[in-house]
């Protein structure tokens, strides 16, 4: 099934294959395994871009994302965006 | 039903409330609304502590969470975080 392009015709599947360094902390899901990392799974594609050209650019720091982000070139940064974006999340809101 | 206490003693149901004026952006059950802000439900509360208190001091900047961070009290970031942690989520993975 192909998966819907994201932004800036970036290719999820190629996302999907560079997203297995994010695995550690973010979990194959999106959804992180670690309390310091954000849960990523369904998260915008805009977000996410600017989320990771800014920590690449220095704009946002972390010690492990600042050096993760400064190998990305922008086609990386769209194609891990859309891969996140496209897996699908529900929020059940407790009564 | 009693919600779960996030950190510090937090009390997740004045977080609810306080929430009020997150909703805007980030909807009412954590998901965004906008594409330039994260979805924080189920965001765990100790990653959403950390991100209000850096755009609270100015280690991490935007327009419009620093100027909403500036008046948020330690409680109140304990509270909020309590309640979007205390929403559940569920990602599923496109095949």
């Amino acid at each position: 099934m192909a998966l819907p392009d994201g932004a800036f015709g970036a290719d999820a599947q190629a996302g999907r294959q560079k997203a297995r360094q994010c695995q550690t902390c973010h979990g194959i899901d999106g959804i992180a395994r670690i309390p310091i990392a954000p849960h990523i799974a369904g998260e915008n594609d805009i977000y996410l871009i600017t989320q990771l050209k800014a920590f690449r650019s220095g704009k946002r720091t972390h010690e492990i994302m600042s050096v993760i982000a400064e190998n990305l070139s922008d086609e990386d940064i769209a194609d891990l965006a859309a891969w996140y974006a496209s897996i699908e999340i529900k929020a059940t809101i407790p009564e």
